[in-house]
């Protein structure tokens, strides 16, 4: 039987947004839903993983993690439940669009080049991130945003700090994101504790991770720096954010920077996996 | 007897342009100077030292080394040299002031958050440093450019990478900095071999390496990417350069960040260390 496919996603392709990783796991899934194969979301990351690395974690909804494996081809590289949505849902992510350009490098061959020549990386696979992995599965268990927080933030910061020691370095992050690690930073100052984290994937994009209860000390911010006339501030979610807050003091270059680079927003939070639908193309 | 000092730099100061070692090394030598006190450079690298790390190599012409040392206080943590200048005379720097506002965080308090929050430097220090230093002796021993550079520009981006790996991250180098790292890649791979290799401080400037011979393809590019009106280009030093150089292809992003970000070029070379006049203030 042949199959006519369509790829459609949307939010910015190819931006460092795990595009790919969300495009294959909802190719995967809808394979198996076709055939009917009984195969659990843990069996399909295998074989979503060759797709695109992280697309092993985007077959399951809620919290998720990745086994690194042991093997050489990677067979037993797969991802798995660590909560679901329902545990915590009230985490929320403010997604800050620096750059919807297309990537010089794609995300896999990114990391395949850091492997093969930083010179921290090893470092980085056998001794930070094991013992990061396991902190962080107790943090979402407790549902505890500070350590959430800060090893959501160290960890990315570690990931970017092995890209740019690689050869030739990668340089994901530009003057914009490191604005936006500003600004998280002196949103928590400002609140005097942990309101909210960033990440960074394989692009400039910042992921501003918050709880629902903190949306107008973070998001509040981001609107009234960015301005509320941004793509992505529309529709209920949007709307219900005040956008008349307050800009923590001595952040007036970070602000330009973000009201420079940031070109859209977008408001999301924890959610579920791939659904099967009854649309069809033909 | 009381002492009346004037310390000024001839270039930009707390910048990331080793400001504080010129000073300090200057200091210690005039004083040792004053007092006739029979120190080498390697026991006055000791003392200046404390003042500001990397001063210890300022007193030092030529190339030189800094070992760690092992003590806690580091009385054993002196700088020595590799090779006098005249070993090794066609080396050039051309430096990319990329800023000249003054840093937020100095560098001796930067490097004390990354030695005790980054999970990486450890192994930087431990593993990465030591094998790096002995193989950039021998590349100075044998005036291996090409060694010389690969060695230069992979420990430019470790450093960089444990200080993004520092808590809260620290960013030295920017966009600017960036598109200078660009720049010099494809100066290289137009040229078909190695001309010139890139390091960066704790500032945003690019310091770029490059031999006598390679001067037309090396800062002759940077010239006629910057324009020639540039402060840094006057003089008989740089008037020498030529500034219709060809551009490499596809450098036009980074052409123009450059263009926007660089404000002053310093053309330099390997040279003494401190110098005794016999100016006084009064």
């Amino acid at each position: 039987m042949k199959l006519k496919m369509v790829s459609e996603n949307n939010f910015p392709t190819a931006a460092g947004l795990a595009s790919s990783a969300a495009g294959f796991a909802a190719l995967v899934r809808a394979i198996a839903d076709l055939y009917q194969l009984p195969s659990s979301p843990t069996d399909l990351s295998r074989i979503a993983r060759q797709g695109s690395g992280s697309a092993c974690r985007s077959l399951f909804g809620g919290y998720a993690g990745w086994r690194m494996g042991e093997t050489e081809a990677g067979s037993d590289s797969t991802a798995y439940e660590v909560a679901p949505a329902s545990h915590w849902p009230d985490m929320r992510a403010l997604i800050l669009v620096a750059s919807a350009e297309k990537k010089d490098v794609s995300s896999t061959a990114g990391m395949q080049q850091t492997v093969a020549t930083s010179a921290l990386f090893e470092h980085r696979a056998k001794e930070v991130v094991p013992k990061r992995m396991k902190a962080m599965e107790k943090a979402v268990h407790d549902r505890d945003f500070e350590a959430f927080a800060a090893l959501t933030t160290k960890d990315s910061n570690n990931f970017h700090a092995c890209c740019a020691d690689t050869d030739p370095p990668i340089f994901y992050m530009n003057d914009t994101s490191r604005a936006a690690v500003r600004m998280c930073e002196a949103i928590n100052s400002a609140t005097g504790r942990t309101v909210c984290a960033y990440t960074f994937d394989a692009g400039p994009n910042a992921v501003v991770y918050y709880l629902s209860d903190d949306e107008v000390q973070v998001a509040g911010t981001f609107k009234a720096v960015l301005g509320g006339r941004l793509q992505g501030w529309e529709g209920k979610r949007g709307e219900a954010v005040p956008g008349d807050g307050k800009v923590p003091e001595g952040m007036e270059v970070a602000s330009e920077l973000l009201r420079k680079g940031v070109s859209r927003v977008i408001l999301t939070g924890v959610g579920g996996g791939p659904k099967k639908t009854e649309e069809h193309l033909c």
